[in-house]
């Protein structure tokens, strides 16, 4: 079919919308796998439906931010077919993360908080963990993230620096970077590489991130996908 | 002593000049320990001449640029305190990596390419090693490198895509991406996660990266600092 020839069909649309209702019921990703398969729909509609159906991911970034925990966790999760929102802390999109490396963000912190996200996750160094801390946007929308049990994380110095202090690990079980486990209340399950905890997913540092990424492909996708991407990654 | 009383002190200098010689003949690390012990360097001076000492690394990046692969090798170098020059070949500094991730290089190439590097290390993904590969100055610099028995290095796409097919592992033990080790004329070594054989270090894929950088740290400054890093990046 020529893309030219592409119009909205009503039987499809109102297919679209049944689904999407029953998206908020079941799970997203078999919803998918049910679309793909049966119903007869226009492309591009399938890529809206589609867009609208993966998992949304907020990935804060700031100077200081810790660039290889940032970057794996972004690159990784996108591999799985989220949508992850890079958003900055900054004034500016640009940010200088912890060993000097540039990165530019996709949006402004103040503009990504406007819309909700299926895991909100804090990459390390101590400069980003800081300034997570101290923004009361990006910690008013984890703490509502976590009051509505969903899912949120954290690597390296920012479980002990961002989370801790303002009440996110209270009743967990978490890790953080191995020289700020004494800044956690709850030190027992620290000495695992990747903690999961309901809807809390902690990691200890920029050496565990490709596990910390994958444990949270593992969580939103299964564990096949992670296994698939694990072997892609040539990691396992 | 405050700054302002910061003043070129004449013995020190000739000093200087004297241990800038022999570095040259000698290993650069040692020199640097020497004078970190014994010789009362003016502060300004000893940053200088660190600067001069320390590895210089070439690091370019493209659009396609396999963006976990590039950020490991820049920032684990730069914790070892080698000075990496991180160069765009495109026409703006900005980049957009393999999964959209926008990186700001420090120069572009055409400036990189006036400076001699101890090593050159090309990070994969399949569109910046496509460009790697088509840069005549890139190559040709490599070339030089190579000729001169000076270190280079490459991952997952590159070695097949770029160094390959302009002869830069003839007669060389190497690695790639699984999937495309078939490109490679020797494929003796191909399931090793790293090769370094003599002046060439190559490695297979994104999850192969910390121990590709480990294995550079260990080449320029000893197994001692490659063990150091891998326990504060909590790799092992
Ligand atoms: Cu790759």
């Amino acid at each position: 079919m020529p893309w030219a020839e592409l119009s909205p069909c009503p039987r499809a649309l109102t297919a679209v919308f049944n689904l999407m209702a029953m998206a908020k019921v079941f799970d997203r990703v078999n919803i998918i796998d049910i679309l793909c398969f049966t119903i007869p729909l226009e492309l591009i509609q399938i890529v809206v439906l589609c867009w609208w159906l993966s998992a949304q991911i907020l990935v804060p970034i700031a100077n200081g931010t810790e660039e290889m925990e940032a970057i794996m966790i972004i690159d990784i999760l996108r591999r799985a077919k989220a949508n992850v929102v890079v958003a900055s802390l900054e004034d500016k999109l640009e940010i200088v993360a912890s060993r000097k490396v540039k990165m530019v963000a996709d949006v402004l912190l103040d503009e990504a908080v406007k819309q909700q996200y299926d895991l909100i996750l804090l990459p390390g160094g101590l400069g980003g963990a800081e300034a997570y801390s101290k923004s009361d946007k990006l910690m008013g929308l984890i703490k509502k993230q976590a009051e509505a049990n969903k899912l949120y994380g954290a690597i390296c110095a920012s479980p002990a620096i961002a989370l801790e202090p303002h009440g996110l690990l209270k009743g967990k079980k978490a890790t953080s970077y191995p020289a700020m486990w004494n800044k956690l209340a709850d030190q027992s399950e620290c000495n695992n590489r990747v903690v999961v905890d309901g809807n809390l997913i902690t990691s200890q540092g920029p050496g565990t991130s490709v596990e910390f990424a994958l444990a949270i492909v593992e969580k939103l996708f299964g564990r096949e996908k992670a296994l698939e991407l694990a072997k892609i990654l040539v990691f396992v």
